[in-house]
């Protein structure tokens, strides 16, 4: 596997409403065409942080490829803005099944093959996994100052992956938020991680999609400084996945699977000193 | 072409931080499976507010119909969650010309089929076209006081169309925004309307697709509250197309196409009293 490094942001001068001039730093945005066994399937449009992980992440959450152990190599070469992934048996059917498309609403990369939502019904999340406020609390302050292109630069959505103590596992930014959230499933199958036990945040919406790649990483926990929509509420509600939204501070939107919240009374008299 | 229509947000019951239940909106995702001439093209998720405008504008916007007279009739139903579009003498090629894809980053719709990047280079807007500053203003003001489905719902994407005196032609919200543009492309295919003296206002960043769709439809001024990315502004430069991103009150960041914003100083002085 390659590991490619490229720049993030760029200068560009701007004016003010004054006329005024100066310089700001907006992030990047270049495709990465993935060719699967020489043939081409798709470009992705990235911000290009970490484009090993996002194509995997792409093959595992597009269901083309089910297992690591199917991919021989995968080697990004910017000067062409191309990956090649090579497979061990290649992918069977490729053409079919990446002819029927869902274009999604999602804020980000969009482009899911069909059939995605007859697979919801086949996935189970963990009957025991709980989440304490405060551990809530946590993960809401670490993406609050985690370092970030978006602090510098604007315009990117960030994803992070935390343990259930709160600790934070991975932080992906992208111009896409689902390329953040396919490169977070990337990470994890690079790392050979499972999601029960874990709890994902992005700073996007939970529209359907979203909370399908979540549970499909077998994720329990969703949480979200923006809100949901109808089909995404719906979703995890089947799954009795557990969605947080509007999580800012002290404050947060229960929304489905609130059994999974453990609370914590005690925090209040935190929360008020402290909102 | 039918006119339907569908409930654009739903109530749920949620809990906030402190355990109190309430009931809160939020918007309507639903899919939208699109036929053509009986083959199926594509999935669209969408809130569902202006699903016939939608389609043309995306069968447009993908350049899979160049003409509106292509068009014989196009019928959504939504007890099936389709629509239904006949054309008069079919699309040539359709298999291959959406078999390559272009997964973009934008906040929104997503799939764009190949040999976008190709066109921009034929796109050409009118020399001539500027915008002024008052009228920026008033735009920024019409979008502020606009009764909409986010104020009441949230996570939905607004896009706007103004003729050049400020005054509002169309305004279309959805879940992807570029669900949004593509209605607002639709729209104006219906209308017979050009862009070349048009003002296009997004609630969302300026990507890539998002600058290329506004030059697609001969618009020469793309207005967001939010950001922009590098290749949102490379393409915008290109074709000397003024971006005006961070629009907020009195403040914006004119990004590229400089030369077209008529800078209105005697506006100051209003802009230190109102801001």
């Amino acid at each position: 596997m390659s590991s490619s490094t490229i720049n993030l942001t760029q200068e560009i001068d701007v004016l003010d409403e004054r006329g005024r001039a100066s310089t700001i730093s907006i992030p990047a945005e270049r495709p990465l065409t993935v060719y699967v066994d020489k043939r081409e399937l798709v470009t992705l449009m990235t911000l290009g942080a970490n484009p090993e992980a996002l194509v995997l992440g792409y093959l595992r959450n597009q269901r083309l490829v089910r297992s690591l152990d199917e991919i021989e190599s995968v080697q990004v070469d910017w000067s062409v803005d191309a990956v090649a992934v090579n497979t061990r048996h290649g992918i069977a059917d490729i053409a079919a099944r990446t002819a029927k498309k869902v274009v999604t609403t999602g804020c980000g990369q969009g482009s899911v093959y069909g059939g995605l939502m007859d697979e919801v019904d086949t996935l189970v999340l963990p009957e025991q996994a709980s989440l304490r406020q405060s551990v809530l609390y946590r993960i809401v302050d670490t993406i609050r100052t985690q370092q970030s292109v978006y602090k510098q630069a604007g315009s990117v959505h960030g994803c992070a992956l935390f343990s259930d103590d709160g600790s934070l596992l991975y932080f992906i930014e992208d111009v896409g938020r689902h390329n953040a959230v396919d490169a977070i499933a990337g990470m994890m199958w690079l790392a050979g991680m499972e999601g029960g036990d874990k709890i994902f945040y992005t700073t996007g919406r939970l529209t359907s999609e979203m909370v399908i790649k979540g549970a499909q990483m077998g994720i329990p926990f969703l949480l979200s400084r923006s809100g949901t929509t109808q089909m995404g509420h719906m979703v995890a509600e089947k799954l009795d996945m557990a969605l947080l939204a509007r999580c800012s501070g002290k404050h947060f939107l229960l929304m489905s699977g609130k059994r999974r919240l453990i609370y914590e009374p005690h925090l209040f008299g935190d929360a008020l000193r402290t909102a």
